[in-house]
C-alpha cells in the first residue's frame, strides 16, 4: 500500500440515541441522552481522549413528516438539543477536539448563520465548522411561513450566494483591527474594517459582521453534496466534505471528481478533505460482530422500518405494498435525488423486498457499513485511506456510547498502532487538525 | 415604609465592555472582554455567588449606523459573542443564576427563536429567559435583504404574533410526553404531542417544536417595552419587564400601569415583576463615588458623545451645531417613540446644552443613575421597593468587572442585612428566583 504523509481525519458524529434506527433500545444505549447535556459531554470528551479531529451534528429545523404516529416509534429529530446551543456548551467542557453543526441555508439568514459560527469559533478557541447543507426535509418549509418546499435546482442557487454571504461577513474584520487602545481612546482601527454591501438575487447584507474575525480566519466550512449541484458547489467552497459512499471504486470516483474540481476551480486538492461516512459493528470476533449486528436489526420494528424507507423515497405512500414483495416502481419527486437514486440502484442490484431494502437503511441510512474485528475494519478504513478513496471518516456509532466506546478503545489504538491516525493532537485549531490553511482577508 | 413578602429581584446586565459609554477606557475595565470567554465567565460567577437572579444580555444584529470613524472610538455591539452562543457556554460555568438574552421579532423566525431558547433552558437545567424586543437599530433591516426598517406600529403586529407562535411551539409537548420504552418500542406518547398549525398575518408555522418540554415549562417572556405599543404587548405577555425610570413618581406610574394591564387581560400582576435599571456608581464615601463619576466622564471623547446622542435621536445629523448650545428642534422620526421623548423631556426640562445632554446619555443611556455609599443606593433601592415602583432591578455597571465588584462587595451585603435581599438561593430555576409560576399546557 501507499504511504501517505498526512495522517488519516477522524470525526464522530452525533447523532442521539445513535445511527442505527433502532439504537435507541439497545440495552446499553442512554435512550434519553438527546436531551442530557452530561452523557453529550462524557460523549465527546472520550472522542477528544482518542485524539478524534471533530465531533458532527446534523440537523432539521422541524421533524420529519406529518405521522406522529409513526415517528413515535422512532425518536431522530424529535426532540433534542439545537446544535449551535449545544456545540457552544460542549466548548466549554471540551479543549481541541472540533465542533462541526448543520445550518440549512434554505430556512436560515447569511448574517444569523455568520454571526452564530463565528461567535462558537471564539468560544471554543478556533474549534468551529459549518456544515453547510440546504434542506432535503420537506416539512421544514411549513414551519418557515412557506407552502411548500424548494425545488433542488432552486435550493442550489440561493445556497451557493449562502455561502459567499457568509465568507463576505467574516471577513469584515481584519486580524489586527480591533486595538482596545484606551489611552488614545481607540475601541478599533477604521482601515481595517471591511463593510460588505452585498447585493444578489436572494440576499442584500450591507454588514460588516459584529464579531471580530475568528481564531481560524473563519470557520472550516464543510458541506454534503451528492447530487452534481452539490457536488460543484463543494469543490468550490467546501473545506472538508462528508459522503455516502458504499464501495471502494464509488469512493474513489468520488474522491477523484471532488478533488479535480477543486483544482478546476484554481484550488488545491490537499484544501478539501473528503470524509466518507463508515457505521462500525466493532466485535473482539467476527462472530461477535455479527451477534451485534443481528441483534440491533432483530430490534427495528417494522412500522419503523417502513416510514424510513418511505420518507427516504420522497415521502411515497409504502402502506399498499407488502413487506417481502420487490421494491414497486416510483413516481419522480423532489427530495434529495442523489439519496434517493443510491437507494433505488441498491435495492435493484440487490433485487431486495420491502424489509431487506428496510432493514439496509434502517442500519446506516445509506452508509458505509464494516463489521468485524478491529483488525479487520481498521484493514477495511487503510485500504480507503491509502488508495485515495478517503482523507479519513466520519465515523457513526450505531448507539451511544457504547458503539463509540467499542471503537474508541479496540479501532483507534489499531489504527494508531499501523502509524495511520495520530496519537497526540499536534496543534489547537480544528484547521490544524485537518491540516487546512488559515483563509485571508480577501478584500474586493 | 411598607413591608413586601417577596425579596427585591437583581439582574446584572451585562453589557461589554461597560455601561459608560467610556467604561472601556477605565483602568480597572477589561477593554477586551467582549470577546474573551473566561472574563465573562467570572464575572457571571460574581454575580450568581451574590445570589443575582439572573444575568441579562442585549443584542442587535448588526452594527449601530454607517460611519466606521465614529464607531471606532466607542466598541458597543461593534464585535461581541452572540448571546445565545454565550449563554450556552455559561450554563456549564454556573448552576443557579438565570440567562436571560434579547433576541429581535423583526428578522428572526418564531422556529429558531422557541428552539434555541427551549435548547438553553434544557441545558442550563430550567434557568432560560428570552426578552423580547422589535428592532429599534434600523441598519439591522440592511442586514436581513430590506431596503428600509419596519414602521414602528408593524413591528409591535409582528411582535405580537411572533410571542404567540413561539409559545405555542413551546406547548408542542406535555411533560411526559417521552417515554423511552425500550421493551415496547415506544419513544413518545403520541397522544402528548400538539402540532401547531398556527396561521396567521406574519407567519405560518406548522409545528411541533423538536425539542421537549422544558424543565420550566418554558423559558421566562422578558420585555422591555417603553411606548403604548409596547407596554400594552408587556401587560399581555410578558412575565418580567426591564425598564427605563427616572423619577420615583414616573417609576411608580410605570408600576401601576402595567399592574392594571396585566389584570385587565386577565392575570394575577405578581405575574408580571417590573424591573428597572440602575446604575451604580459605589465609593466608600459619597465624595469618593463623585470622583469615580467625574473620572468616568472625563473619559468621554466628544465624538463618541455626539455619535450615541445622534444615533438616540434617530440619526438627526447634529454636525452643524455648536457642543455648548442648546438641543435644536428636531425632525420626526420612526426611531423607538419612548426613548426619544424621553430624551427630549430631559433636555427640555432642564435646559441643558448637547455636551451636557450626551454626557447624560453617555452615562447611563437614560437609565436611573445611582451614586454614593452604599447606604445611599440601599436607601434608593428599598425606597422604589417598597413603593410599588420596581419588584427588582437589573444593575448596569459602569465597566467590567469593577463596577460590579464594588456593586456586590458593598451593596449587595447592605440589602442582605436589611433582609430586602436573598442570601441563599431558594430553588434552582429562573422561575423560581422570580418567583414566577409554571405555565400549563394550554391546548387549543
Amino acid at each position: 500500500m501507499t504511504e501517505r504523509k498526512e495522517k488519516m481525519k477522524l470525526g464522530v458524529f452525533l447523532y442521539q440515541p445513535g445511527h442505527h434506527v433502532a439504537g435507541w433500545r439497545h440495552p446499553e444505549s442512554r435512550a434519553d441522552q438527546a436531551l442530557n447535556f452530561q452523557l453529550y459531554a462524557e460523549t465527546v470528551q472520550l472522542a477528544e481522549r482518542a485524539k478524534f479531529d471533530l465531533a458532527f451534528l446534523a440537523d432539521t429545523a422541524g421533524i420529519w413528516g406529518t405521522d406522529i404516529k409513526d415517528l413515535s416509534r422512532g425518536g431522530k429529530f424529535v426532540s433534542q438539543f439545537e446544535p449551535l446551543t449545544l456545540l457552544s456548551a460542549l466548548s466549554v467542557v471540551t479543549d481541541r477536539i472540533g465542533l462541526v453543526a448543520t445550518a440549512t441555508t434554505t430556512y436560515n439568514e447569511p448574517f444569523h448563520i455568520a454571526r452564530k459560527f463565528a461567535s462558537l469559533d471564539h468560544l471554543s478557541g478556533g474549534r468551529a465548522g459549518w456544515n453547510v447543507v440546504t434542506s432535503s426535509n420537506e416539512s421544514e418549509a411549513l414551519n418557515f411561513s412557506r407552502d411548500a418546499h424548494s425545488a433542488h435546482a432552486d435550493r442550489y442557487v440561493r445556497a451557493r450566494e449562502f455561502v459567499q454571504v457568509v465568507k463576505g461577513l467574516w471577513n469584515s474584520w481584519e486580524e489586527d483591527a480591533f486595538l482596545y487602545d484606551k489611552e488614545a481612546g481607540l475601541y478599533f482601527d477604521e482601515r481595517k474594517v471591511h463593510v460588505l454591501h452585498h447585493r444578489g438575487e436572494h440576499f442584500s447584507v450591507r454588514g460588516p459582521l459584529n464579531v471580530a474575525r475568528t481564531p481560524q480566519g473563519h470557520p472550516v466550512i464543510f458541506e454534503a453534496g451528492q447530487s452534481d449541484a452539490g457536488k460543484a458547489l463543494a469543490a468550490e467552497t467546501a473545506e472538508a466534505v462528508f459522503t455516502i459512499q458504499q464501495s471502494l471504486a464509488g469512493a474513489q470516483g468520488y474522491y477523484a471528481e471532488l478533488k479535480s474540481g477543486a483544482e478546476a476551480a484554481g484550488r488545491s486538492p490537499r484544501d478539501l478533505k473528503v470524509m466518507p461516512g463508515v457505521f462500525p459493528i466493532v466485535g473482539r470476533t467476527a462472530e461477535e460482530a455479527e451477534e451485534k449486528y443481528a441483534q440491533l436489526q432483530d430490534l427495528v420494528h417494522p412500522d419503523v422500518g417502513m416510514t424510513l424507507l418511505s420518507a427516504m423515497l420522497g415521502d411515497v405512500d409504502l402502506s399498499g405494498y407488502k413487506l417481502d414483495e420487490p421494491l414497486p416502481e416510483l413516481p419522480d419527486t423532489n427530495m434529495s435525488k442523489s439519496r434517493l437514486a443510491l437507494l433505488v440502484r441498491t435495492a435493484r442490484e440487490q433485487n431486495l423486498t420491502l424489509r431487506e431494502l428496510y432493514l439496509t437503511v434502517a442500519c446506516a441510512r445509506g452508509h458505509w457499513i464494516v463489521r468485524g474485528t478491529a483488525q479487520h475494519i481498521a484493514d477495511q478504513l487503510e485500504e480507503r485511506f491509502v488508495n485515495h478513496a478517503a482523507d479519513g471518516f466520519i465515523v457513526m456509532p450505531p448507539h451511544f456510547p457504547g458503539g463509540l466506546i467499542d471503537f474508541v478503545e479496540q479501532v483507534v489504538p489499531e489504527l494508531q498502532r499501523r502509524g495511520l491516525f495520530r496519537t497526540e493532537y499536534q496543534g489547537r485549531t480544528l484547521r490544524d487538525h485537518l491540516g487546512l490553511p488559515r483563509p485571508v482577508v480577501c478584500v474586493g
